[in-house]
């Protein structure tokens, strides 16, 4: 078993539509997809990109060997074998704009835009979703626990609930991204650089003669990372107490224990006692960890029963974006050129809302000087100008076409990067903390309305009028043709 | 970044554990940990155990390599470089039993269990529940869908929607086991032989001038393997009188259209009219697939509703398990070893059904032998021997304990099988269709009332007596010390 290759990390029609093209001799000709989502996720009001790191590692590493090739050659299609030596020289030519990871993003906007021959742009499209869908998902809670928890810690506790192993690594690096503080998973700090934590499990208790002799011994073992879990036999009478005793006895020694850990039962009351119980034996400055299947809803109750709680270990319903697992991004054509020059090209569907905006777009956050804050995302087509002069633009919302405003006085920021040029890399990955970075100045540009958790004000992702016009063009035509 | 070497897959806590033993010269005690969930996912009756290739993969690979030592060297826990050393020379030694893959399992019996010294018991905890949680889970999903189409072809299509690679490729593969017939991802039919399956995406019939030439096109490069997707513009005006040409044209060279897709729209008008189009053209033989979103509860609607769909390809809610995309799997302390001798132990909590049942155990299916059907699930401690000799047992049911009853005529199935002894692998992994004939045959065991998807009978997980008083003495044990 070969694990490592991950070029065929792909639907097998990606690659019967290279075949028939390739036989057609239509695989050469140019073709320009876009990426995105067309629903924002949990009832949100906004995204946090995600996934580009690993996209560009799988274009740049993509390669037909004998082995793929042999198992190719062997499918039922009966592909010629004239196919097998082009793919055998495949390598990705064409060009990648892309969000950066960490961006505030919206439904109806590209995320991705690939400009190459048909031939290649086809392959990208089965990974470039897989990675991007889940890793924006797990970005987008984890920004929907910090903005709940915004001075706490925040602990990302999931891989033994996550969706296999990839998804609890990538899954670790898209809370970090979003404001987690730290991850439990050994990998994924290994990785990538993110900081971690660990306590220990019941069974560290369970192994010893009783609690308090399985507390020393961790002590003894850790006295920096001290963190006690209390719930073994029962935290209130058991647990916290045998607790304080361990700390007492390392204050002795010159050290400082550093949480206790809660991790069933009520939290808010539990919390609440066992912060007393620590205070009054003159620990204030032991902190209190809380995990038991959280999320921001019962991490926000908790915090309004005046719960107790220093740092949150955030397991199962992050790491599997419990309330809304998937993330239902798409990857449309929306341009080919055709003798030369690019056509844009439409998808009508019986569902209203999967009928795509043709043509290859750009995407600017169009922020008011004034205010200093985002008004608008204005999704342009890539030739058109005003926007970046600067000039006076309508802003034409496509779910409300009676809606228009204009935008005079604004900074028009491009959202889409280049990434790719003639199949080289041109972009510089920042490190994991400038995405962070990135990710925090990004939500100070938005008012806190567009933000909350609960029934956000809808942020306007509007279409230049030349977009909306081409696409109202393009309906007609295949309407009454 | 390195991402071949998984022995860090796993959160921190168990090397902090690891190093705790270490340190405190317990490492080499010998303990049982038993894996096992405490519900049923979905409301099934029944679970499809799966994971154990990608632990035993796991379990044999385990390595700390010069890279992984460094990385531990700079946390900041401070291990000590003998520590470090003992790593260097990991391996595991212990045994391993498990329930083989394809299994009918249950909630609160062991599915796996590991007797080794704490030290490498405790590093194989997260991995093992990563990978049997999620594999599981979706070979679960997969079952209760292949329930309500016993008779069509089931593909699974979601890798764009799962959550990362892994997912993908382990959820295929679980899928097939429990009884699909093909997935679309080409990495996962390359690494497992599984079957693969592919039509055509929108963008090919957009890259065309006219529908009807991209479905030309197709047909003449697959000529074998044509399925089109018929939903680009308009379903029956267009999609369907496009394809029923084009059958006609290739009925006239001597090939067969394999099928038309749908994959939007009123699925069951659609294909009852389509069916009636194609049948009236002569084209009974072409099948007709269906996908957008598909689940059980949809396909039995639609086939309740007269659906003419002969194959259903379903993503995203499957591979997410998208209405518990979770199982909540956990590995336990059930015995450690004391001055030679093995001591039950046990974890109490708040929570009544986080309680743990002490002792190693093994799992016995009851079957009755006038029916030849499954009685009870009959779990008893590894030292018991009335139920390996055919003799009476008791059948006591721990959540209702008033419920006592006898099985006296039957055979018992011990469905625990030895995978590892003393480190050594000595189990046969059996190939992927010898694993879905396992499945078949153990489904045939149950009466239909326990596998049914709504409302399903209880079956009864039972303790032996010994096994219900041992845990009823620590209990005592605990909550009067």
């Amino acid at each position: 078993m070969k694990y490592t290759n991950m070029t065929l990390h792909t639907d097998k029609y990606q690659i019967n539509m290279m075949y028939a093209h390739w036989l057609n001799g239509s695989d050469r000709e140019k073709a320009v997809f876009e990426a995105y989502f067309r629903k924002l996720p949990f009832g949100n009001g906004f995204a946090v990109f995600a996934g580009l790191e690993r996209f560009i590692h799988y274009v740049q590493h993509l390669k037909f060997d004998e082995e793929i090739l042999q198992y190719l050659a062997a499918q039922e299609e009966g592909y010629d074998a004239g196919f097998l030596e082009r793919l055998r020289t495949f390598r990705f030519t064409g060009r990648i704009w892309s969000m950066e990871e960490g961006a505030i993003v919206f439904a109806n906007e590209p995320l991705v835009r690939v400009e190459a021959n048909v031939f290649e742009a086809h392959l990208l499209e089965t990974a470039l979703l897989n990675f991007v869908n889940y890793q924006t998902l797990i970005a987008t809670k984890a920004a929907r626990i910090r903005l709940v928890a915004p001075d706490e810690t925040l602990l990302e506790f999931g891989t033994r609930r996550a969706q296999e192993a990839d998804a609890a690594v990538w899954g670790a690096r898209a809370s970090y991204i979003a404001g987690f503080d730290a991850t439990s998973n050994l990998r994924a700090g290994m990785l990538f650089g993110i900081p971690t934590s660990g306590t220990h499990a019941h069974a560290w208790v369970q192994h010893h003669e009783t609690e308090l002799e399985s507390f020393e011994r961790f002590a003894k073992a850790l006295p920096n990372q001290v963190t006690l879990l209390v719930d073994t036999y029962d935290t209130l009478r058991s647990g916290v107490p045998n607790a304080i005793k361990v700390a007492k006895r390392m204050e002795a020694a010159g050290n400082r224990m550093r949480a206790i850990r809660l991790d069933s039962g009520d939290l808010a009351y539990l919390s609440k006692q066992a912060r007393r119980m620590l205070d009054e034996a003159g620990l204030d400055y032991v902190k209190i960890v809380a995990s038991n299947d959280l999320d921001e809803n019962i991490i926000m109750n908790l915090k309004a029963e005046g719960a107790r709680i220093d740092s949150w270990g955030v397991g199962t319903q992050l790491i599997t974006a419990a309330d809304q697992p998937a993330l239902g991004g798409v990857y449309k054509l929306v341009a080919r050129e055709q003798n030369g020059k690019w056509e844009p090209v439409i998808k009508i569907s019986a569902n209203p809302e999967k009928v795509s905006t043709p043509g290859a777009k750009d995407v600017y956050r169009i922020v008011d000087r004034k205010s200093g804050r985002a008004k608008a995302d204005y999704v342009a087509l890539t030739g058109e100008e005003e926007v970046k002069a600067g000039e006076p633009i309508e802003l034409f919302d496509p779910v409300h076409p009676y809606i228009h405003e204009m935008a005079e006085d604004y900074d028009a920021i491009p959202m889409l990067k280049p990434i790719f040029r003639e199949g080289e890399l041109i972009y510089e990955l920042p490190d994991l903390d400038a995405m962070r970075e990135l990710h925090r100045k990004q939500l100070g540009l938005f008012w806190p309305e567009h933000l909350r958790k609960l029934n956000p004000e809808r942020y306007p992702v509007d279409l230049s009028v030349q977009a909306w016009q081409q696409k109202m063009d393009l309906i007609r035509k295949y309407k009454f043709k």
